[in-house]
């Protein structure tokens, strides 16, 4: 693996508490500022991943090294990202592991292409395609942050139009209307290749079943994953009040070969 | 990726319907039975994955390609599996990726390990510990049906007396007294690594947290994952009526280094 | 309350464990026999409820009284019953209570009804409409055995021709079609009456909110309820493995009154 | 039942939209003001419940008949109230109805304690211990309010000390402590008679358990519900985001009696 030693241009996440975590740039010269006091970035540098720092106050922060999670959930972001939760099962059911090749619609800000790109690196690469050119610059931003731009081609394009790509491992769907692109992600899939399709509504969830049936795809499964966190502490352990709800429901379905005439 | 025609020997995931699938070994000469007619193996080979296939009784089945979640389903066990929905979010919560060194105990059937060593692959490496011999054994099986056994070690070590390998980007923890191991965890852990710990049982969290805020571990978190499938047809959509309440809580948290006295 | 010795022809709940109980009509004379040995009636009768009783292998059983979950748990049926979790919620979200006058539709074998029936007497009632006789012959036999069936009034008729009550306090519609009743059940219901409607899928859950919208229905609410066994035992306690995912949507609606033309 | 012309003094469930509803007392010569304009009170009386109105700014509200479910969620409180679907089970399991004798510890402000009354009503009695008086005010508040007050003895006593009542159909638990409270409930109960804990924390649980066992009770069973809401829209349908990811675990039992030396 890498270094574990902080370096200039490194991402921390600055532990508090399980509540509050921040994740800041160390920037040579400059200082974190927080409630609970300040922390020169240059106190930083040298040392070791997991280190406690005390603030200008004296509160104790650990300078943790991001993961996967901690660079969706602090993702730059202009509209709801999919949940930690849901991609583990996106990718879980997909497939798809290092060196795959993937193509994502739409990419938003990039909460999902940074674990498509995570898991695919080194010789895998994740296509994602959006048409809204400022959700584009934000997930470039992510992804660059995640140290992951390197395994992804971002594309200003409608993937309604079609999927330029072909022989792919799986095809991922995000996006409003995912029935109007299961016939370009058949073309595009490799045999017994892989799509999954992220949707909150149940309508979209029937529509693109019924796309599925009739474009020959196979083992099509729709689930739904409730997470809720638990306190725990000897005496008052406890599942937490608070528990998203609902984020939406990942429909599965692998390509059968047409029978041939 | 590889190529996609079927081979003698690969392993063939047989699908008739959502319920029933068969996951089977293409052995030259010989023939496939179900209750629904047989299939020629000789008939399979040189196909493309995803081809469909009739049984001597006219019945079709669809020949897919196992991925990771069907290795796990199906794989030879003697004892409860960890699920594919606990699987992927300890993966994803782990941090772990192509490349990472990850200690496991215990192996039990192999079920974790296998997906571990899909996502750590190719330079990756699984250390994973077992005392029950027989256990070993099957796990080696599912391993080598999945293609992976080359990314793992199997170890018949008591893991409680301590761990052999440091460094490492996680430790998983899949056993029935894991509080017991947290210390070791912590020495074979790179700083800033990741713990993750399975448990059926309250009592089992309560303690393996009460370690882990003894043995200097931060960002302790605890969640437990309920899946629910849909029957999905337009006019009868609905949540299935068999659902699995409880397998287990996943326990997560990260080393910090301990200030230097 | 009513006295609590056991007498002849009473209804008695043997308990053996969580898992095993039995309802059974005390009858003088006779024994009942279980796996665990047999019981004579006649040692029972003049006993208290809740004492323990030995079997003629020595096993423990202890002679509860039935209570309402027991009656619907344990009712003679021949379909699926509502759930006593349903229910129980359907019960607090009509807003019904002693002195209610409630049309039911249908009547299935009186599970729903039963509780009902407990929850309006003694001087409220249900009318209960069901088109199959066989279903009713059921209903009134269970309905019987709670001592329920003198506060309601069993009716073989379909409902969606109309209800022939009218200023009822709620209706109840727990059938396959809820929103073609609708309209009957707003001539039916008082002014600011409820309606509560119980089904299984989605589409059935639009349809019906969609005529309830129509008929001037409003405070229209849908729910689902998932209820979840633990295992209670120190240093052993979980949630149970095995739980029901789905039963059915609950949806409820008051009756506004019409604008004056 | 009782007239639905709304008169002075009734309370009146204004009716905006799902998420916006006020309980307000209908006072001769007042006015009720929300940002949507006023309503004057003397414009209401002798109306129909369920009446459309309109407020200065032209704004519809309909003016229902609060039920108890409404009487619960708009109580006055100064802590967290019993849930309505929690309240629903547990009125549901401990087999009360009409005539029923109570005893409920503690009173709280009242949520629960309107609850039973509502079911235990006309001739059946709800005994309440609060030893924290304010509660106790409120709860009267509450229970005036809702038209039960006269089914329900508050009592300003430590429970902890003792329950006067005997021969008690059911007692129902909603404090810290429930298991220093299970022999006295023992003592209180008929035989066969039911007892009812709410409980937010798994020990807490766990501890009641013990002390039902070691108290001769039965057929012991703890539940956790969880329910969602459902946004129900043609095209649009899904679960609702927002969701209540626990309240409280709620265990029952029963009465056995204890066999004669």
């Amino acid at each position: 693996m890498t270094t574990q030693k902080i370096r200039e241009d490194d991402y921390v996440l600055f532990y508090l508490s399980q509540r509050k975590t921040y994740m800041v740039k160390v920037e040579k010269g400059k200082t974190f500022h927080t409630h609970k006091g300040f922390i020169k970035f240059d106190d930083l540098i040298g040392k070791e991943y997991g280190s406690k720092i005390l603030s200008s106050l004296g509160v104790e922060f650990v300078a943790l090294k991001p993961l996967l999670r901690d660079y969706i959930i602090k993702s730059v972001r202009k509209t709801q990202i999919t949940y930690p939760k849901d991609i583990a099962l996106i990718v879980m059911f997909s497939g798809i592991g290092p060196g795959s090749r993937v193509v994502e619609a739409g990419t938003g800000t990039g909460a999902l292409t940074t674990a498509l790109a995570h898991f695919v690196k080194s010789n895998g690469r994740v296509y994602s395609y959006e048409i809204r050119e400022e959700f584009l610059k934000t997930a470039r931003k992510n992804l660059k942050r995640a140290g992951l731009i390197d395994f992804v081609e971002l594309k200003n394009k409608d993937v309604s139009v079609g999927i330029d790509e072909s022989d792919v491992d799986a095809v991922i769907l995000d996006l409003a209307t995912p029935w109007l692109i299961v016939s370009h992600a058949y073309a595009a899939l490799k045999p017994c290749g892989t799509i999954v399709s992220f949707s909150p509504t149940i309508d979209q969830v029937v529509k693109t079943v019924e796309a599925l049936k009739e474009n020959n795809f196979v083992d099509i499964e729709t689930v739904e994953c409730l997470m809720r966190r638990m306190q725990t502490e000897r005496g008052k352990t406890r599942p937490q009040t608070l528990m998203t709800g609902h984020t939406g429901y990942i429909t599965f379905a692998r390509k059968a070969m047409k029978p041939k005439a």
